[in-house]
């Protein structure tokens, strides 16, 4: 089926509360992962409270799926992870969402069906449904609260899915226009200087003037500044050198 | 204040729904994160709502400070990040909850104060609280369901604040015990040979043998078997050995 082609299946097994499997439908939409399977809900399915809590991600709701047992949810599937806290008592591969998130997107690219399980509110995944997967995806948490709801656990392996083929920079600078030129900002400074000999601001420390003028200099550097920023100073340095020169046509 | 000194600060901006404020409460514990601001939420505080949604996170909720207006809120910060989507009408840095993560974690290692802005459910931060931002932190989201929950938000951005500092290696084998060692796996194959042998498996095609046996030893290589797993194996093949012989008795 189409959706399954998105990415990896989300199976929750057991899922008790309504609102709960609303949200890791909303979740999954966040992420553009529309193949959302349930494993005996215990409030029986279609059920009203998913609907309204998925809100716009209804899609994902109207192609949900149910299953008897875990096994019949992930007959047709070729990798299966398990979302759950790390277990004392099996050898498996454990990943974090990141590196489950890389191997997943291989597992995509060569067309090979994935999906994860998540348990129950109240007790998540049984030893048994664990055993099922091929590797368990633990999510890094503060050992001192550990506890975290479906929705958001199902949102952060979506979101580390989405991340590994996302390309948007770490940090960039948002804009439209372009970083000023050299000579606009040789501009600015000269604009600057000349508006302080003006107002005879160098008079009393003309030794010290060209450290000044460095200093400046340095400064506006730093900022990086955008060819609209450059029309801005431009702007406001006219403003204050006229206010200066009508305030000395004023008083002297 | 203590709390502060656990990473930066979160900072709801007129939040609307009790629940939200305690799911994002919960979001903070869950990744370390202890100092939450809120700035005039609608139903005023504190809100029992908030206190039922966030649980055993009551040690958050108890810490949280009120403000009238988000300067306020920022007045001790040195550097604010606001979650919003990218706009279209300023030009400012604009990170990924990965990127700012990075750039958080250098701060804070600095002793600078931090926080991050979120803005109201229904309308996000206004122009003006984003104005107040040195940096734009955007979730990369699919771009055909981009509305994500307050909490949810939250979440995303604390994840990546304690994954900043997290050493879990991305995919671990989880043992507490030991890989077997080349001997083992020797003992194993020959083990198995035996049987075969015993069993005249090879019988009728003796020539194909030493290739079968290659074979069946690059499985077993690939299988990355642990110390148990072998003795696993030895019992498995003593039991199966042990039935055949038993068959052969009976029906030879």
């Amino acid at each position: 089926m189409t959706a399954a082609n998105m990415g990896p299946a989300i199976i929750l097994v057991e899922p008790q509360m309504g609102e709960n499997i609303g949200a890791a439908a909303r979740a999954m939409l966040n992420f553009g992962l529309t193949d959302l399977r349930l494993v005996a809900p215990r409030d029986g399915w279609p059920n009203e409270r998913a609907v309204a809590m998925a809100a716009s991600a209804d899609s994902v709701i109207e192609n949900t799926r149910v299953f008897s047992t875990t096994q019949e949810a992930i007959a047709d599937l070729q990798h299966v992870y398990a979302a759950t806290a790390r277990p004392r008592d099996m050898i498996k591969h454990v990943a974090t969402p990141k590196g489950a998130a890389t191997e997943l997107r291989s597992f995509f690219t060569a067309n090979e069906e994935c999906g994860i399980l998540f348990g129950k509110e109240s007790s998540g995944l049984s030893s048994d449904d664990v055993t099922l997967a091929d590797t368990i995806i633990t999510v890094p948490l503060n050992p001192d609260f550990t506890s975290i709801n479906l929705a958001q656990a199902v949102l952060i392996v979506g979101y580390e899915w989405f991340l590994s083929a996302d390309t948007t920079p770490e940090v960039v600078l948002r804009n439209e226009e372009r970083p000023a030129t050299k000579e606009e900002l040789g501009h600015l400074f000269a604009r600057i200087e000349r508006e302080l000999d003006a107002t005879g601001y160098f008079e009393n420390m003309m030794p010290r003037k060209p450290v000044i003028l460095k200093n400046m200099r340095n400064m506006f550097q730093r900022f990086g500044l955008m060819e609209s920023d450059i029309r801005a100073f431009q702007g406001i340095i006219k403003g204050i050198s006229m206010k200066k020169r009508d305030r000395s046509n004023n008083t002297d």
